[in-house]
């Protein structure tokens, strides 16, 4: 098959589509003919030197791919040869064939075709993990999202909707902001030109976030925690903006909130699959149900992966970067 | 009736024992002919000016306290005059009586003698709140309880060790390090003496506290995250080590962990009232089993407040300082 390699880390160019030898589905496996992957941050820094892939994952980049089921291996049952499916990758997605364990499959969600169903495993995994397993936002409350527009946005703006709640985002332009809206983001703040503590305060008459997802770390605790709720919790999933912060502890126990990190590729298969399965427990009816969408900024040819890296560097999409296998 | 009064803040001389009016109980509270109070480091702090009273709460320091119910307020079933009872307070236990929302009375447990039950309410209620409902605390776990020998870490020593948990406790002292043994510590750890992080770290085979329960704030919290283990929790109750510090998001992010903050006081009353019911629930059992015990330094008359305070100022102390009242 072919993959994309990483020989020697740098910038998109270091992305090169080669041959390497087919992957073998082991116990507890199945191999899956790749249809498409998608773009994440953590590709980026992957292919960056900086974000080696966890023991025993492939060693190409891509967190997530959809295709079609081309064998079972041992001690696997519910799946067969020829199903569509969508799945949760510790590597290896930027690829034509991959192995994924068979708890981190999902079928295709009704009304999602193969392709773009590859935008959302990541996507919906990270945001049903964080927001509601781990801080579990409630109907009536408010949910701050930086990075509106982007693929973690965009669903977790739906997401929230869906459950009633309240959606604030960030967002760096007046075009994503007006996405983040169409998708139900009741409160629009450009981080250029606005202090987002002040615009939520005054949306929440006063009240804060009851749950921010945050994907800036460092660059954004103290005001995120400034722009908490009583009883608020902040999820940071990235640290764009830098790994230490200083936190006023004050502020933190005078609201009893919660500050938690996590990422989703370094969690052990067992982990991944409890969150795959509430995932398609919660989400997937929401997507077959048409409240849910994938929203796809646009789909290149696996090949061609460093132009999507480009445009994801460059924070020029909205939604998720699509990588179509050839 | 009598109370610790407040004139002017200050050192523990202004702790003034003089005639007040008596409480009255309203709608949803009972009146309590107090026993004893107990002291609390918050007690300390509004004693000096730094703590205000939340709005509604007696004027007078005291979270706590025993005694018997002398009336009770329309709207309250459940409890009646002469039941002997103790109580979380937002104030006023430093008082000969006392008017409680019905919600944070419990019963006296059995075994347990009425003065000894006004060292209860406070540490149950934080630590089942912070350890227990917010930390989840499994058996197996461990825990890391810093200042292990104050009231608080005696009785989170006693409840984990109850619930089939390890126990490693810091204090500053080999007499305070042996009291802690004595109730069930498994590691002991002289803070003056040893790096907490290292020895956590050894004794635990590199795993690290699954739950950390912490007084110190800023000054500790670079080195209680350290201290986490995969999925661990920092849970924090005070800031005696300053309020600002710096987080490792990154550290933070690579184990999955969460930081809470808390305190108890500024909960609203129906925040606190199920918070009381757990503890009666999971707490009082336990008691009244004789497997969990209240630990008291000493008894001193309530007029001597200041002496008591001086105790609890210079850590003198193992376990609960408790005022009866005259």
């Amino acid at each position: 098959m072919h993959a994309i390699t990483i020989f020697e880390p740098g910038g998109p160019e270091a992305l090169v589509w080669d041959e390497v030898p087919d992957p073998v589905a082991g116990e507890g496996e199945v191999l899956v003919d790749v249809t498409a992957s998608a773009v994440n941050r953590a590709d980026v820094l992957q292919r960056q030197g900086f974000y080696n892939p966890p023991p025993g994952a492939s060693p190409y980049p891509g967190l997530e791919c959809s295709g079609r089921i081309a064998a079972v291996g041992p001690g696997v049952s519910g799946w067969a040869v020829g199903d569509e499916v969508c799945a949760l990758l510790a590597g290896g997605g930027y690829a034509q064939k991959v192995v994924v364990p068979a708890g981190q499959l999902l079928p295709v969600p009704a009304g999602v075709d193969l392709v773009r169903a590859a935008a959302l495993p990541e996507v919906a995994c990270t945001v049903w993990s964080n927001v509601f397993m781990i801080s579990h936002l409630r109907p009536g409350e408010t949910l701050l999202v930086h990075g509106g527009s982007s693929g973690i946005g965009t669903m977790a703006i739906q997401l929230a909707k869906a459950v009633g709640a309240r959606v604030a985002v960030t967002a760096g332009t007046k075009e994503k902001l007006e996405r983040c809206a169409e998708l139900g983001a009741d409160i629009l703040i450009n981080y250029r030109e606005q202090d987002f503590v002040a615009e939520v305060e005054e949306a929440t008459a006063g009240a804060g976030a009851d749950v921010v997802l945050d994907n800036m770390g460092a660059k954004y605790l103290d005001r995120n925690v400034r722009a908490l709720a009583v009883n608020g919790r902040l999820a940071i999933i990235g640290m764009q903006g830098g790994v230490k912060g200083e936190l006023n502890i004050g502020t933190l126990l005078q609201k009893r909130a919660a500050v938690t990190a996590t990422s989703l590729r370094a969690r052990p298969a067992e982990e991944k699959s409890a969150i795959v399965a509430a995932v398609r427990e919660h989400v997937w009816p929401l997507i077959a149900g048409g409240r849910v969408r994938p929203v796809v900024d646009r789909e290149l040819p696996m090949p061609r992966a460093a132009e999507a890296h480009r445009v994801v560097e460059e924070s020029g999409h909205i939604g998720k970067v699509l990588l179509v296998a050839p």
